[in-house]
């Protein structure tokens, strides 16, 4: 495969024009986050990922993880390049700086992560449960916890994981069995087994921190009777330095249909005296903070499936422009590269427009997420709280279902050589299925969206973003250019109204309908926020054409990106709308006996 | 994974009900076809699948095939199942009966076949090929050669291959270099290396008949200039068994993402004195003969799409009845099998609607196959055959995007489980990816179906089909319990009836932005027919729920179907209806620099 080329320009463009990285260096706090320390963050970045992650991708897929005795062998060249990502300072590139990170704002760390994934997502899920886990501890963890752990999960001296599902409780973690009892020094004992645990165990570190959700005794029922324990894989001398082996084994790994780099561990906890854990935060109030980390977690999954559909998308690019084969419909010529027909070109054109739009999405919420954690105002910072909370199940659904559709039409620009391995655009279709999959399949993303982000607030946070999004279409009315791409937004833009309102006015009888109907309810929010994102991107290259150094063709191509979106993907919205508001109901009545 | 269960009672529905199975009996040279006798085809085909062809299915994907020296080792049992295969006549079902078939029309021979799909894929491309070579050997081969080959090609003693790509030839089949010269015997010498060549060699059969396109000396550029070779691996001694051994040799096989059963070869022809071959039909004439064996190999991929599905779909329902997790969000109940989550129902619903709309359009389009073939009126038989050509490419096309995202939402289904090997879902995900891609991609149908189907006759058989399904609306309007479907399929129609009109206005000039929307023509194509399936079936249904014997729950189950697909699928049209006729243009419009 190419090598890999970070989009810089995209980046930046998006950076800049959509999610307001200007106004955010102004926020407390993200004042290091100049101009040129992004770029030079962005550039680094990018040589790291073409020079160090990217070679050996092929090779983590290829050889995979094995499980010698209870020792997780990761493969060649995943330690060099653990330890160089490690002590370049990668990891803490958005962790406070009171642990030794750099604390830059997420919308900063976010293209890089963005990187990290497109070169090789099976290595990056381990630095990346270092970012998730600090992010949990630092909300929830005591002052002493903090300071034991922090510095070396921040450096990445240390992995860590997040152990949440056990084989009865995966999509239920209020089926969670796992058991902590306390001891006289004011520690656990934990007892039981969890499953998929990634980068569950391996020799990368000198110690992994285990971050649990268990159940202390007398504990409620279901999910409001989980805690969260740090259980480490080494417990800490008196120096603080990992020693004596925890009662943890790491009993099997999974075989995956991708993601072989990275190891899934099945992990059996007190086999024999009780593996020893420290309750973080107050008793039964674990989920809630595991949640902080998985919402991480799910921003960052979202990101990978722009950063998957990107890598695909150069892959496919650089062989439809070598690959010849073909007549030329229009003027007949022979021996033509594959991107002059018309229908490569199509599925080129429609990689791009939609990661674009995703990359506009993510950058835009990442935004959100800093103007939340860091703006003065409150009732600002309030806003953009709700913002992102709305927006967390469509930047994790929707990009990810966008992602793998376009990581498949990448094989399908390849032909037969994209089903043969060689190439490695089968391998990118294969590690990208699991993203519709973990921390919460689409299915929980979208009754996340419909129940606890619409329905719970009465639609307040919903209408507050369609009526931006219609701000956006007054500002292309204004543009003669662009008056074309008002009409279509608006049009795209009723079907989310119509919809919000139809969902807001049934009743309780009808919840089975609605729910029925919630994955169609999000693909039609991700086709619609996507959309207002190409907008965004054609008003701001509009305003930018005549200005002094900029590149008029680059962004006559942003707007024509807009276009082709409204024209072949907008549409569809109508689709999902039809869906949500009749497919819920015949699927109410339908018999199960007739499946 | 579950054992495979044909679904014996919706093959027989739709042969019925849908396809006519009545009136195919009554055509000349059919008439052996008795209700009697199909069904226990169809009952024995379905024990031989599920007993003999499933159990090697995940040994065949884990152990895959190995080149040693120039040997090729498939799968253990691999030959136990093939001879198992040939000998109970499997091969020959729908193969002359001069030749040692059974004759049944393809009608019968349909269903059979999909079941060889749906447990077995990388298996069955074998004996598939048998088929494809006897079609074209029966039109382009002379007496001596049919006596020669087709005995053992029907019985399967012999295996089959078909020989077109090469690496600068593949979907342009006009760049084959395969060179052939004649000798003076009347038999040619080939030089030249082949491509993806499905079981190209193995140790199956005591000889191979490659069917090969090469080109004569001073043969015309292009595909005019190619002509058909029979070219065994062992040449025929005078009694006409295999003795020496052809100059040719498998110099590697691919490594797939799927069908590792399934051995793709690269085979070089005349590394020494040249491989032997016999020409087949006219100089030149070879790609029209290559074309019906491709023509049935396409309609057999796009049966594959229902089959892969239907085996994918099958291990998710039984799935999502076992696997406990989570609370009713009605009645909030714990400890509820997945399919009574709402969005896991539909998921089902989706996959079993789509089956049974492909397998409607698929069997239908077989029918027509046989009144095309065998019907003693020439007009009859001549519209027939112009509906054959015209739905080929939405048979193949359409069947194999929607196969292959059925495969993906099985996958959703399992969650966690679907993303780990060990349950077969992901193999059937992996091997049903070639679908859309061998026997001419998606990209190739749609064109094909633009302009070839559709431009080059002016839409006179597109019309009659459209016809057609305005026909079943009036007899849904006649029905007042079914009316909401003549509504819907009015609709649904209507995106297609002005999408033909729009396209067909369009002059010369607009040739790009036409072949810019071919691929959505071809999904609006697909959906519109899958849909009057449906509501043919709802109709077909509806007219027997009252007679005795009948099961009204999988009746009203049917009619159901139909009305999930009108509320989901079928408003697609509209996105796909504009994506033809404004998408094309905003892309030839497109600057490629922006890419």
């Amino acid at each position: 495969m190419i090598d890999y080329q970070a989009p810089l320009r995209d980046m930046q463009f998006i950076l800049d024009e959509l999610a307001g990285l200007g106004q955010i260096t102004d926020l407390p706090r993200c004042e290091d986050a100049s101009p040129d320390l992004v770029a030079a963050v962005l550039e680094e970045a990018s040589k790291f990922a073409s020079g160090v992650l990217a070679p050996i991708n092929r090779q983590g897929d290829l050889q995979g993880c094995r499980l010698e005795g209870e020792q997780v062998i990761t493969p060649d060249g995943w330690q060099e390049a653990y330890d160089q990502f490690r002590e370049a300072g990668w990891i803490g590139l958005s962790l406070p700086q009171e642990f030794g990170g750099q604390g830059l704002p997420k919308l900063v760390s976010t293209p890089v992560w963005e990187m990290w994934f497109s070169t090789n997502m099976a290595f990056a899920m381990l630095p990346q449960l270092n970012v998730g886990q600090t992010e949990a501890l630092m909300i929830a963890a005591n002052d002493e916890q903090k300071s034991t752990w922090l510095h070396k999960v921040v450096s990445g001296e240390w992995a860590a994981t997040m152990n949440l599902t056990e084989p009865q409780a995966g999509s239920d973690l209020g089926a969670t069995r796992m058991r902590a009892e306390p001891t006289e020094d004011g520690s656990y004992r934990l007892f039981g087994q969890k499953i998929y645990i990634s980068y569950g165990e391996h020799e990368l570190t000198s110690n992994i921190v285990h971050l649990v959700l268990a159940r202390l005794p007398n504990a409620p029922e279901g999910v409001k009777g989980l805690s969260l324990l740090i259980v480490p894989k080494f417990l800490l001398d008196d120096d603080g330095q990992p020693a004596e082996k925890n009662d943890i084994r790491c009993i099997s790994i999974e075989h995956k249909m991708g993601i072989h780099g990275s190891p899934t561990c099945t992990l059996s906890y007190g086999d024999k005296e009780g593996a020893s854990g420290y309750l973080v935060g107050e008793p039964h109030q674990g989920l809630k903070t595991m949640f902080i980390m998985m919402n991480d977690a799910r921003f960052n999954v979202g990101v990978q499936g722009v950063a998957m559909g990107e890598r695909a998308y150069q892959a496919a690019l650089d062989y439809a422009q070598q690959r010849i084969q073909g007549r030329n419909i229009v003027n007949g010529a022979s021996n033509q590269p594959i991107i002059s027909h018309p229908d490569v070109k199509r599925m080129l054109v429609s990689m791009r427009a939609r990661l674009m739009a995703m990359r506009g999405l993510l950058y835009t919420a990442a935004s959100w997420f800093d103007i939340a954690n860091h703006h003065a105002d409150t009732q600002v910072a309030d806003k953009h709280s709700r913002y992102v909370d709305l927006l967390m199940p469509v930047a994790k659904g929707w990009c990810t279902e966008v992602g793998n559709d376009i990581c498949d039409e990448a094989i399908q620009v390849f032909g037969g050589m994209g089903f043969v391995e060689e190439t490695g655009v089968a391998q990118l279709f294969r590690d990208a299925r699991i993203m519709t999959i973990y921390e919460g399949t689409t299915g929980i993303q979208a009754n996340d969206l419909l129940g606890r982000k619409i329905l719970r607030e009465n639609g307040t946070t919903l209408r507050e973003l369609l009526f931006d999004i219609r701000t956006t279409g007054k500002a292309l009315e204004q543009v003669d250019e662009l008056r074309d791409l008002a009409t279509d937004l608006d049009e795209l833009t009723t079907q989310l109204h119509i919809t919000t309102d139809w969902v807001l006015e049934q009743d309780q009888a009808r919840i089975a309908d609605l729910y029925g109907g919630a994955t169609p309810l999000l693909h039609l929010m991700g086709t619609v926020c996507g959309g207002w994102q190409l907008t965004r991107m054609a008003l701001a290259a509009h305003a930018k054409q005549n200005a002094a150094g900029e590149d008029p063709d680059y962004l006559a191509g942003l707007i024509s990106l807009a276009r082709f979106y409204m024209a072949t993907f907008a549409p569809q919205a109508y689709a999902h709308a039809r869906a949500v508001r009749y497919g819920g109901q015949v699927l109410t009545n339908f018999p199960e006996s007739a499946l």
